[in-house]
């Protein structure tokens, strides 16, 4: 596990237990709360071209950075509880990706993922 | 920048290279990707109690943590699309958060959620 | 078609046009729309616990009630550029889902749920 | 209130009942529901351009319609239990938005959302 990862979490774990929001915080509220936060991300770009979304304002950049870092808080916290390592699953996911769609078969089509 | 975090972020820029899926990948279309792997992970808490929520069966707890990875994964790839550094925009937001929500007021209350 | 659903598809169409933002509402773009409002109605529900989710205030169900207008909206609004009947749809997917669950195997279960 | 969704949401309850699903559908977890539904909707534009879009295939629009249906289902049963008319509040809403943004000036601007 990534150590400012762990930092991060024990600070997550220490910012709950001051407030007493462990109660709030099963895991079923947080994987809600992390899908809305997802959503929050989106909204900036909700009416934005794609080629608008390239080119973000320094405003519009700081806030979505707020959007994201509010999704990988709870991305965090929800790893916590369940006791899963984030990094070690998204290097696990991505290899299994790669297997799935090899580059010579994929390259250039989104086939592969709408034909998911 | 965590060096593990930035490892995965070459690793994931390489794979959609060598695929040619840059094309898709714009910052608008990987937020909506982040949005519906988020969703992905609430669906396996659907329609647990929060009690079940906090006791996944082994392979529950293993699904959940790909779609963990998922999530993660897109929210790298944005991140590393609008020059954001994730980790630190988390830090800075759980700074934020301490300071909007002191823990003598907030305790054990979540209105601080709700009158957001 | 029920005739007051029509009624706001045209009204929809004709607030639209009046603006000139047909140009934003491609399909895709209402499909992202309906999501984020979608997440804003889940967000009232974040951190209540599901009794309370029950008894909700009247400022609170007035609240509810317009982000549930929103996603109604936006589902009308896609559903009128695609051509799709949303009334008939839902009585299709309820037939199916009736074959799918027979009420004798899937009587006080979840499983069918999760299991999907 | 339209005959037709009434129809639906007296349907709607004799299902849940037949199954004794009235225990999951708590308002919290069909708000859930509601937006995994739209997150599945959104899948299927993912990775489409504005243009594709426009031009699904019969097969894609098929799909769709029977996601637009998921959401609609739910759309209507946590409508039920909270009491709501969702056309009334859908024509409600409009009322509001179209005070909000006066068709003079939000003439083919997106701001008006962005502003929000």
């Amino acid at each position: 596990m990534s150590r400012e990862i762990e930092e991060l979490q024990i600070a997550l774990r220490r910012f709950a237990e001051e407030r007493d929001w462990g109660q709030f915080h099963t895991p079923k509220n947080l994987a809600a709360s992390l899908s809305i936060e997802a959503a929050e991300v989106l909204e900036h770009f909700q009416w934005l071209t794609d080629e608008q979304s390239r080119q973000l304002t320094e405003e519009q950049r700081l806030k979505v950075g707020h959007e994201i870092a509010d999704v990988l808080l709870y991305l965090l916290q929800l790893s916590d509880k369940l006791g899963i390592d984030p990094l070690a699953a998204a290097r696990e996911k991505l290899a299994i990706n790669a297997a799935k769609y090899p580059a010579d078969k994929a390259r250039g089509s989104s086939r592969k993922y709408t034909e998911l």
